[in-house]
């Protein structure tokens, strides 16, 4: 089967704009939609066998332009997982005391605790992708970032969270139509920023700034996934697909671990789970 | 002049049992303590500067053993800073939620923000001292943080984040002393807990963890510096010296800053400390 993303080997080289935004890796839209709903059941019993065992957390960094589709990705993929066990964290335009710390103190605070799904909409590579195309910061200070960021994914690795980091790959085109669509529409239009129709302007500064994030900060540990994003049937499935098979891989040793923690423990989660909204 | 504290030159080796404890650098005891009388009052001055400015943050780290005087030695050489510009975090037992995350998540969020100075006492090095002593990670595991904790200082130190790191050097008969007149004295009796005679007869092993810390951790941007510590006095003076001596080097930059802000802000923040309780 051909893959659905397009992993950044480490060490190889970035071109956004060699990659079709299109790309549908020869998917019929019908079957991945059906396929996507099973996958959304199979990430949630994945989350509590996660909660269950203790031993890892799962990280989640979803990048991409305006209207790429991060926040509709996140509710469709987890759907189905219970907030006790997962939470969504926006990163905005940072406050005071978090420009006074180093880029990534405010978002280390966020990191998910072991048995946690912690889903980041934007992140530290914020720090080389809109500081840079802004000159927030001078060239000097973010050009050092690349290797502060993988450091601090080092450190996340060692004490055992899976890390996966999805750029959601949007043509210039789809983004104006969306951004379009988002005006004419008056349950929608609130989300478009005055700035949005600006930031766009700088697309090829944006692309570049990607480029490089993506082909410096991807390794063995914490890879890019590059998930062609114009269809958004095709992007919700593919993202998907990638969670549960990372998650799969880790299946028999929660299973074990749970297995010597003894059946009770899963009951009392599933008791404790049946009490929450959902 | 005889220097003060014995900095560990990077990639140096460390052996604590060759640094006589009871050094004095040929000081006199009575002059040393008018003298820290005014470094106190510098350092002051000094942290009005830095929080003026609001370029530079100060981390001082202090580690030592049981009795070895961390708690005192910041009481003293900090006496005069404002609370509203410092503060003292003290690193105690994880809680669970810590321990659910990597060991350098919960100091990380405790760092000094520009402008503020933060004294660890106790700090991240203990995962690699009492958590080794006692086997509470695998070898594997704390053999690697030495190299987390240098990548976590020089993305600190990359955003300015001036580090100083005390080792309080005390022998093992004057621990004894000091442990003996905890029990006797009972205004100082709830300090000793029952585990501290029982650390103690694990001395040599946590001498050689401290060995490898100081000497795997000391880096240009965040030195060690052993401070002989069996006379008190000593220490202060010692301690009081090198943050004062660090903090002028910047004195230039910062009063250079503050001339550009204006006089103005100087001004104000005297009146806001003026309502602050001392």
């Amino acid at each position: 089967m051909a893959p659905l993303t397009f992993k950044v080997e480490p060490g190889s080289k970035v071109q956004l704009d060699k990659i079709d935004p299109r790309y549908e890796a020869g998917l019929d839209r019908v079957q991945a939609e059906a396929d996507l709903a099973k996958l959304t059941y199979e990430i949630d019993e994945l989350q509590e066998l996660l909660f269950g065992a203790g031993t890892h957390s799962l990280l989640v960094i979803m990048q991409g332009m305006d209207t790429s589709g991060k926040d509709g990705t996140v509710r469709k993929v987890f759907s189905q997982v219970s907030p006790l066990g997962s939470y969504v964290v926006s990163f905005k335009v940072p406050t005071e005391d978090e420009l006074a710390h180093d880029f990534l103190w405010r978002v280390h605070m966020k990191t998910p605790g072991k048995g946690m799904i912690g889903i980041f909409n934007r992140s530290h590579y914020e720090d080389v992708l809109v500081v840079r195309v802004h000159n927030l910061v001078p060239e000097a200070v973010w050009r050092k970032r690349y290797r502060l960021i993988n450091d601090f994914e080092h450190n996340l690795a060692q004490s055992n969270t899976i890390i996966l980091k999805f750029y959601l790959h949007i043509s210039k085109k789809e983004q104006e139509e969306r951004l379009l669509a988002r005006e004419q529409d008056p349950t929608k239009a609130w989300k478009l920023a005055a700035g949005d129709w600006r930031e766009r302007e700088r697309w090829d500064d944006y692309m570049a700034a990607y480029d490089d994030a993506l082909e410096q900060c991807s390794t063995d540990e914490a890879p890019w996934q590059i998930v062609p994003a114009d269809r958004k049937w095709y992007r919700n499935y593919a993202v998907a697909m990638t969670v549960a098979e990372t998650l799969r891989g880790y299946k028999g040793q929660w299973l074990a671990k749970l297995g010597k923690v003894g059946e009770e423990r899963l009951l009392e989660l599933k008791a404790l789970r049946a009490g929450q909204p959902q």
